[in-house]
């Protein structure tokens, strides 16, 4: 009778990750439209009806070999309701429902999905934390070596997690040919394209179709920012700087927002709510992005920078907004200015930035053309494949 | 004295675009931070300092080769003021700085990028509409010719633009080629890649990763609900269909996200504010992205459907929120179920469906493997790029 059916099994946990069990199941106790689940630390964590119906595993209701679900919640009655519950030999949460079909849920998985107050906020605290930083950054780069990261997949993901949570890396001990840096992002995944390219060459040009292609100063900026999705991560390698000037500068754009909101947070706000059109201007292409230069995630914490400078359209808000909006720029544009946020780095000869392009602003100093040759190859690749890859090497 | 240095010539629209007078300008009066400036038409803009001296095209302020801004706002102190201002001959302002910078502003670019009240209205009603559709839209296909299409621009714009504002097109007489699709779609521009490559083949697979490798039901879905950026657009060319079964369904999201609004507006406003987890999983891939089921522009209206029932994970909110959305969810797909909002039509050899990945749902019915061959090419192109060929196209 408590004999579980084996096609329950199949698809218990319809993921590839595994759940550990933090607490047994100790109780289950019906309620109107849910039930309520005690564990074995005291914690209650109420599951609704339609919700537990939604999440069976079992392989009528997900698909094994892809382990995404063939059930569809309006497939059944929105009042559905179970016949008989009860945790079973295996601690597993089984439900016979009113319909005759039968879920049953892993304890493991159960708390991990739970949605009680407790339950939500400990996920929450669980989540990532970028690590703040300023000018100091620079006297303890995080660096990590070229050949470690290629071949060992500890290495990798400790340099993943810097990328994730600093925002600035680099690597040495590059080697330094053109057919490195394709084979070093694809240890990630594939690579980002854009109308500049696969890859693209970092040089002097006399037809530079972007600023980025001459010798001038370049200010800090993002890269792309007139795409609705700016690229997540820029790969900087070196493959020569016999140049003089062309030092490297980054900073910090969430400590930039950060240090902005305790100075004056009504400049902040208005960087957070004032959308600016960023504009790519070429002749074979004209890409537009509206977007402010500040966002905010949906618990409002800040979660990208969007700035370029020379990539920015006339400003366009309502006429008394102006002045303030101004302001704010000025200030924010100012404090990248400021030494006590700046890196600043001259990248040598086989060695390589690796940034987050969504929160480490960069720029260039000038550079002589004239005195040596200059040469950076460059990619992208975005952030959903960065926190993929960083998922499957913590399974 | 009304000679106009030949150097401001150089980048006087830091564009490509033309700006046709529309209206002369016929006077220009100071005011504290900024100058009113009277159109011969009788509006009034009003320009600040601030944002005059920021948009100074001269070839000292935008590098004339890339028409990107090397002068920074910073570079100049918060309270410059003009020294003089006039209209020039050519119906040009003309502002001497009290730092001795002269600026030349073109009338057509200037009404262009006004920001007094009427200016920017005006700017809003021409922004491109949806137009929404449902049942009706299968008796009258947007359809155009694939030869025409790869031969001519005005015939490559109209296509995109009902790929813009329609977002469901067919494209006739298509080569069944492996290789045509990667040529149509760099008629726009590059190709989006994802883990499922850069070109996919949706066919019944005895090892799919993706319940679209199946031979299954797939219900009304987005896809890739798992990425940060949805794709923009998605394009299915058929090069063989003798399978029973196997019709293609489409329905506009924003049709169906409008009807709810009008017929409940609390649950509309639920799928707008709930964060739903969408989890893309696989062996060697782990996408998870937490984004709502229909995202709002700036402007509160419907800009992006984000949905996948075989893609999703678990909901995770508030749990005296959880019932109501469940209702919420269930109306939506309830829905897209109803006959009012569906276009279904089998998709034969030679034809090929490009739709708007973010507004139209598509699905799959079910077919039988075993009674024919069925083989789509499928692909992603980014909506910047769209948006960017139809701008060079309409310049």
């Amino acid at each position: 009778m408590n004999a579980v059916d084996p096609s329950l099994e199949a698809s218990l946990i319809a993921d590839w990750r595994t759940y550990p069990i933090v607490a047994d199941l100790v109780d289950v106790k019906p309620r109107e439209q849910a039930l309520d689940t005690l564990w074995r630390d005291g914690r209650i964590s109420l599951f609704h009806h339609q919700w537990l119906r939604d999440n069976c595993a079992c392989n009528q209701c997900v698909y094994g070999v892809t382990r995404e679900q063939l059930f569809e919640i309006v497939d059944v009655p929105e009042e559905l309701h179970p016949q008989r519950t009860r945790i079973d030999e295996q601690g597993h949460l089984l439900i016979d429902w009113q319909d005759g079909h039968r879920s049953r849920y892993h304890p493991g998985w159960l708390r991990a999905h739970a949605y009680d107050e407790a339950s939500r906020a400990e996920r929450r605290a669980q989540r990532p934390q970028s690590r703040l930083w300023g000018a100091e950054l620079g006297e303890q780069l995080p660096q990590f070596d070229y050949q470690a990261v290629m071949e060992q997949d500890d290495a990798l993901l400790h340099w993943l997690l810097a990328v994730r949570d600093i925002g600035l890396t680099q690597l040495r001990d590059v080697p330094t040919r053109e057919d490195v840096l394709p084979r070093l992002a694809k240890r990630i995944s594939f690579i980002r394209e854009s109308n500049f390219g696969v890859l693209f060459d970092v040089q002097s040009k006399a037809d530079a179709d972007s600023n980025a292609y001459t010798a001038f100063n370049l200010p800090l900026h993002t890269d792309l920012p007139t795409r609705e999705l700016q690229p997540g991560l820029q790969f900087l390698h070196c493959l020569v700087n016999e140049a003089t000037g062309g030092e490297s500068v980054f900073v910090d754009g969430f400590a930039i927002a950060e240090a902005l909101h305790q100075e004056t947070p009504e400049l902040f706000h208005l960087l957070c709510e004032t959308p600016v059109e960023f504009r790519n201007k070429s002749r074979n292409s004209d890409y537009r992005c509206l977007a402010p230069i500040i966002a905010l995630d949906a618990h409002g914490a800040v979660s990208e920078i969007r700035m370029g400078n020379f990539l920015r359209g006339p400003f366009d808000a309502p006429a008394e907004r102006m002045p303030a909006f101004y302001s704010a720029y000025r200030r924010f544009i100012g404090m990248t200015r400021e030494p006590r946020f700046r890196v600043q780095r001259r990248l040598e000869a086989g060695q390589l930035w690796c940034f987050d392009n969504r929160r480490t602003l960069h720029a260039r100093t000038e550079f002589d053309p004239a005195s040596g040759a200059r040469h950076f190859k460059g990619c992208y690749v975005d952030r959903d494949e960065l926190l993929s890859r960083i998922h499957v090497l913590q399974r």
